[in-house]
């Protein structure tokens, strides 16, 4: 099988999603072209290899939906989707150098075609650009839910080189890593659009709930990928983190579950990073011998579930059945 | 002469600025501590290194004494001068990553002994908290200040790699560099003070014009010393700008005055980088004998009359002074 008909099914859900929002994305995707640009020739080239080079813009399209769920029939929510992939790809940029990844999205990453310094300001810049726009939409509550998922990023990533290399980090400290690095702007993204639409706090509470679950679900599945799926289906090299030594939960598990000499071929891998050409094999032989990756998955399942659940206080509706979906296409990808 | 009294009317106005602001300053001081702070117990670390280290804290004392200036009696400059202070650190720990640089305020940087990774990610919780306090003060004005010159920052920053190493790069260009790099802070710090005393709009864009200039005349008199002045009375290692082949006034100047054997020289240590121990000294003797220095200071003192020429629609007072008075301070470290 190959990596089209394993995700139909998700990709029928994201299908679904863009035709919900419609022309929102593409406004989305011109205020982003517009506000990215910068008299210093460097800032759009470099940011336009990230941002135009056309990743899913899950982020946005969330916060596109959750508006449409709540009724919202202004402009802010294309400017605040615009806020939120702003942040999203200045983390990108930022992950990258620091990750030294010669993949991002299948394509060779800023960072390996510009060097680690342009990356990192042009990084600065649309980060700051992205306040700029939250500042221009004017409410305050927006702009103080996307400055603490910013904080929530940074301290999530520190936290991920803290335990970087270390296989006695707890699956706690994993899950708070996790919750910082990524679910922080999903749930940012979609509670922004329960505060376009002006909706009660029990609602942004529920869309922030359902974003925070979602964006749990989407990483575990993604950590489960860079063990499991080829190249062509995830769009970044398969066995990066195996090879950066990263903690992630399939190594935490397979550590836990593995033998003594499994156990001494996981500190060697991970913790003193003294890796041959076949341990990647033998850690993806290892994963399904012990249930690492079956176990995440499940693990993201559980996490979808509760992000579902998180719609029930929302009656039916086509945004509401496309939020449900998404959760499908998030863990669809390990199929 | 050492350090000390070949800057003693400098450091003078320093104090006097200290003395004028009382108390507000260490309130800065402990705002910042307590907002540094994180879980993450990376963060506090790697920010107490380059914060607590001391620095002159030159930019929140501009906007505690502009504030002062301009007649306010709250709180909300503390606060304001902190943001300052926090998007300055940020941009400090992304500078030593992109400028490799070994030293910093005469200590260790802290990529030096952190490792990049860490100063990209702190450089960024900053900044995010940095948006957590304007957002917590609430003004939009200030907050549309600070996001301007924080993306004005990043650009400086931008196109200073883009004209590294091109000794046809052209002083217009140099100034736009700096004026983002440097000079935008420097503005938005003293417009700050306008903003929180509710002045009108002809005196905010007066402490905008005496910060920008303040700042360029700042840096103009940094690219000097980096070929002048010992590191004690620096703080950073003599030649720093020279051995990463930075273009500054001061090589812009030796270049162009230069003779045919000159011109040879400089593009071999700036533009190819081929460097020998002699090298440093032979561009010091260089620039001593075609005036790039004295010319380089002479320009920032007209920075500084502009500066001071800027204050003039605000009546004598004590704050007035000590603002004047840092214009020497700025450019007496350069005697």
């Amino acid at each position: 099988m190959n990596a089209h008909t394993r995700n139909a099914g998700g990709e029928d859900a994201l299908e679904a999603l863009i035709t919900l929002v419609g022309a929102d994305i593409e406004a989305c995707n011109q205020l982003i072209l517009k506000r990215m640009d910068s008299p210093v020739a460097l800032i759009p080239q470099l940011a336009a290899h990230i941002i135009a080079a056309g990743g899913k813009r899950l982020r946005p399209l969330l916060t596109l939906a959750a508006a449409r769920l709540c009724g919202h029939d202004g402009e802010r929510h294309i400017l605040l989707a615009s806020c939120v992939e702003f942040i999203h790809t200045a983390t990108l940029l930022h992950d990258d150098v620091v990750d030294e990844s010669a993949l991002r999205r299948g394509q060779a990453s800023a960072n390996a075609l510009f060097g680690n310094k342009p990356s990192v300001l042009v990084g600065d810049f649309l980060f700051a650009r992205a306040f700029q726009l939250m500042i221009e939409d004017g409410d305050v509550e927006a702009m103080r839910i996307l400055s603490e998922a910013s904080a929530t990023i940074a301290e999530g990533e520190v936290l991920q080189l803290m335990i970087q290399n270390d296989l006695t980090a707890t699956e706690a400290q994993y899950f708070n890593m996790i919750e910082g690095k990524t679910a922080a702007l999903f749930a940012a993204a979609t509670e922004l659009g329960g505060v376009v639409g002006k909706r009660p706090a029990e609602e942004c509470a529920a869309l922030r709930t359902y974003g925070g679950a979602l964006g749990i679900a989407f990483q575990l599945i993604d950590d489960a990928l860079d063990y499991a799926a080829d190249e062509q289906a995830l769009g970044k090299m398969v066995g990066d983190d195996f090879r950066e030594g990263k903690i992630t939960l399939p190594v935490m598990l397979a550590f836990a579950r593995g033998d003594a000499a499994e156990q001494v071929f996981w500190r060697r891998a991970i913790e003193a990073r003294k890796q041959e050409d076949a341990d990647l094999a033998e850690a993806q032989a290892l994963m399904v011998r012990r249930g690492a990756l079956a176990e995440t998955v499940d693990r993201a399942r559980t996490y979808g579930d509760r992000a579902r659940a998180a719609l029930d206080i929302f009656p039916d509706s086509p945004a509401r059945r496309a939020l449900l979906g998404i959760v499908d296409f998030c863990i669809a990808r390990a199929r």
